[in-house]
């Protein structure tokens, strides 16, 4: 076994405490410090552990040379700022979602760590969740064939927040989510926001994104925080099965049936012939057992492979640009009615 | 009690012999005659009763002097003749939906139907079930508030059309019942359209459509013919409660929440007092008991309650004008990426 | 082809019709004649179809040289007598279930019909669902290994019967389902049955039944009639799978699920090994599809089955006779607080 | 406010932490001092609180003076002899479920406690969940009518123990929640156990308890080891309206229904006029919001009050031996096949 890295955690609010819990918990890394302004928070998340540094400043924290990577778990606003001191300093960084405010400073850190040869990668920790890494590997083995639609939603009486709207809030979940799971050639092309703020909240409370994706599909997510029922599903229909995940049934998260509609090709189109051309798939269901595991310890391991494999983690810095960029462009369609604008071009 | 009112039945496939049955047991009606190009099958749903006249052209049935009213149940192609046939013989005519195939067509019968002083009637049958009149009549009562969002599902491995997309064939049941349920004031202004055929079908199988209302709020479609799973949902978001609506629970159809964001508008907007200006309501669910009963048993009812008392039915032929031209503005939408169209500025 | 059957139907009440429609559509049965009291009804069931012959008495049926088989549909106390005149005269009987109020009734057509050679079969029309002939083959085929337990439900506001309590309304339907689904080796061994009149009906309105199997297993049935949700589940818990069946979810009947619990028997029992003499299987489930189809059809093609191999019906007068042994018992056991008393020693 | 009354937790393995931990945030608590044979686990569970004693006998615990009341959270073995010593010392005692491994021996900490005057709790903590209380004020307070049934399950792919059968391991939740709930002219009179140890555990893994209620009604559990699905529901039924409690739909775990049967007595009993006399309310649903918090706050809230006041707490010492007879008499009915057996008779 090679020696744990040695990582800092920086911000210790609500995200903060449970990541120090899962580097300490780890093989792969031995928790070095915690920086917060708020000392006695800092103290609190470093516990009786002598081992660990508690700092005030990032700055100490950067010029301890035993430091190999730090995690930051700040407010949103000061991401971009603090990871590119990071990287600056030659450490690897995890960043709490969103990698930053905007695509732009987004761009800045990818582009720096990728000069830098330095891991930069982004704490999407759904993507780690036992049925989301199931969903991601049926999807990369064909189990459900060419993927024909995604519908999303993820729905419940929200805190309403004041400073980001209910996609900026709930919709890189699901954006996260399908980065991931969709293959390369198959992701999206396109967005297009609608929404609504029937309680005067300033911004969108109830929202629908449409991604046309690149073989044709389309994927469709459904954020909103004023329904009166928690939902968090994700339907997935391939060419040979549909899978719907359901986050809220710890029975049977995942199933995957094996029913669907065929349309052969072949033959011509007359009427008399459209009725043997359609079949309807009518088979089983099977819902996989899954792991019960803590993403969060996913997350972490990731990390420390990428660092020492020299690789992008499944959820590097890009993945981080490109839920950024639909967001700001779905931004842009709500506020021109529901216009579709291009995304992805770039991939 | 009055006389019963003689009717027809014109076209014997799927349909109408569900509307003989239920004309000929109501007290409202006597059934006339039973007409179909297709004698053998009129006869089968004629039955014994030797006082129903079994005919095979259109031109017998409106010869018959004692017949007050025609309910036309043949292809949708055939609607808008047979109907305007039925209006200018004098007769009173309730059409299976959609009312035409156009939404041109549909003008023409409402406006000879008016000029005439007929009752022109669209056998919207959703309309009538027992759920969706208590959703009518909460809505009405103001027990529900002002409407916030609505959103609405009819999803499953459904027929696939050769002749319409899916959007024409499932969304008139959620495009008619928004008519009833939303209040003129808060009706819809304007449409946009998502939709994919990943099947090859020549048509959209997925479809999504985003309806502004007039109040700012928002409503919803998701339909699809390539779901694993059977899904027909309608939430409706109030100012007051949230209404749950599942039509595939027969033990629970309706669910009425008393949960909800409220959002103080007074005082400024400053951020401390942001916690303060929001709260969250979290009170009981009801499950109002629905009566059993058939839809099509209310809808010849109110065929025959209008004919009597001289007044335009609940789903009027402008109640079908409406949907169509939701269904042609999204078919205008989808072909254009999705753009957002207006509708229903003449109502 | 051999020839069609032809059959009699004696009773035209609620389940006659049923059984007459089925043996039209069959293309092993002929309908032959209906019989009923009360003409007109049975005039109604024969249709306009020229070749079946409406009479009022039974002897009528019986007089008919050209009738194969009797259906035997009248109210339960007038099965014994009927279906033991139909075997005198030489035909095989179908009878509606019960097979005859009392077990010795029973016992003596399941006599007669054996001395004379002819088919005596009890329709037990779930046993003939696709859902319980999936469990059966599953059973058969070891699928579910050894069985451990079964649980059965079967609940609703029901319709509080005067004649019978409900174990005799209710229960019939889940010991036959037993009957034809346990191994014979396992089979029951006993009853005991406790219950409560709650509402002053004049017999128990709620019964819960306990039968111990030969195996060592345990099978238990709880009918009630007052509960305001309907609940019709099965639950057969097995060495190798355990399998829930929901009649009440049409989409998903029947899951079979790889999970439970092994305790090895190798080794001692000393504390420290308890633990790792006990293991947790947590596999997948696996929901099979299941044919859409008529039960009381496969209820007709296995009579006519079994009268032209010449074996008994896979619900014979045995199956029967289990059923009310078992229905007798739990009526002493219930007037006893609740004794366990022998059942199914005679098999 | 009075001055909070201070406590010392005796034992700290799984549910002793949980307990401290309520302790300290209670207004009405002071926690005092943690006791340990290990030292270690106790220091942690006392955390930095300087005010905290730790230490590794209970004669330590008792020897201080300022200590008003000791919670027992022991392994259940030595529940009698410390709770014993507790009470001698003068001590007010709050014990884990079970009370003790005995009715003798609950009965003498009863009867001791009583004597002296101190307060004797039981820790039934589900009788503290929002929901439960809830239960117990709407029987309280009529709103259910008389009881006519409670049917209660208690399934999961449990952890099979080796010292005690499924009955002890998991009835005492169902019974201690039945013991609040019922009122005490309707409480249970007897009890019948079935079960089966399919497995060989050694002990039932699988049970029935059948227990008769003064009224004439009856309740029912099922505690099941082996089932691949968890249930945990409690269904009450009344004569005006029937609950049903699923613990594990955080979204609706109270279901309050206006259905029933009524049967009117006016009359005689002539079968035609049985359709008259039963009658079926078909009313609304209920799904009362229930406040989220945790029930061992409540616990300890009750404690405190119990002290205060000096009367019984709402689960005292009576409530656990009521418990402990009913799984005794059980004990010896499931050994002799089911025999149904007196229990509190000296209530």
């Amino acid at each position: 076994m090679t020696a744990a890295l040695r990582a800092a955690v920086v911000g210790t609010g609500y995200w903060g405490p449970n990541l120090a819990r899962n580097l300490r918990s780890s093989a792969d890394w031995e928790l070095a410090a915690i920086c917060d302004l708020n000392l006695d928070r800092a103290r609190k998340v470093a516990g009786r552990d002598a081992g660990v540094r508690v700092v005030q400043q990032l700055d100490d924290v950067l010029a301890d040379d035993s430091i190999d990577a730090v995690v930051v778990a700040t407010p949103a606003g000061t991401h971009a700022d603090i990871a590119m001191q990071v990287l600056e300093s030659g450490r690897h960084a995890l960043v709490e979602k969103p990698l930053a405010s905007s695509y732009a400073e987004a761009a800045k850190l990818v582009q720096r760590a990728e000069q830098l040869g330095l891991v930069l990668m982004c704490d999407h920790t759904y993507c780690y969740t036992p049925a989301v890494q199931k969903i991601a590997q049926l999807v990369a083995d064909g189990e459900l064939g060419d993927i024909q639609f995604v519908d999303s939603m993820r729905l419940n009486l929200g805190i309403v927040q004041q400073d980001v709207d209910v996609m900026w809030d709930l919709a890189p979940h699901d954006l996260s989510i399908l980065d991931v799971v969709l293959p390369p050639e198959a992701h999206w092309t396109g967005v297009a926001a609608h929404g609504a703020d029937p309680i005067g909240a300033g911004h969108a409370c109830v929202a629908y994104l449409t991604l046309p994706l690149a073989s044709g599909a389309i994927a469709h997510t459904h954020v909103n925080w004023l329904s009166p029922t928690k939902i968090r599903t994700m339907v997935i229909g391939g060419t040979r099965r549909t899978l719907v995940f359901d986050d809220l049934n710890p029975q049977q998260r995942l199933s995957i049936y094996d029913r669907g509609v065929d349309l052969s090709t072949a033959g011509d189109s007359a009427e008399q012939t459209w009725a043997a051309r359609v079949s309807y798939r009518l088979g089983d269901m099977v819902a996989p057992a899954l792991p019960e595991r803590e993403a969060l310890g996913a997350v972490v391991t990731e990390f420390a492979a990428a660092i020492r494999e020299g690789r992008p983690p499944r959820t590097d810095g890009r993945s981080g640009l490109r839920v950024l960029e639909v967001l700001e462009a779905a931004t842009r369609s709500l506020a021109t009615g529901g216009a579709l604008l291009p995304v992805g071009g770039d991939k």
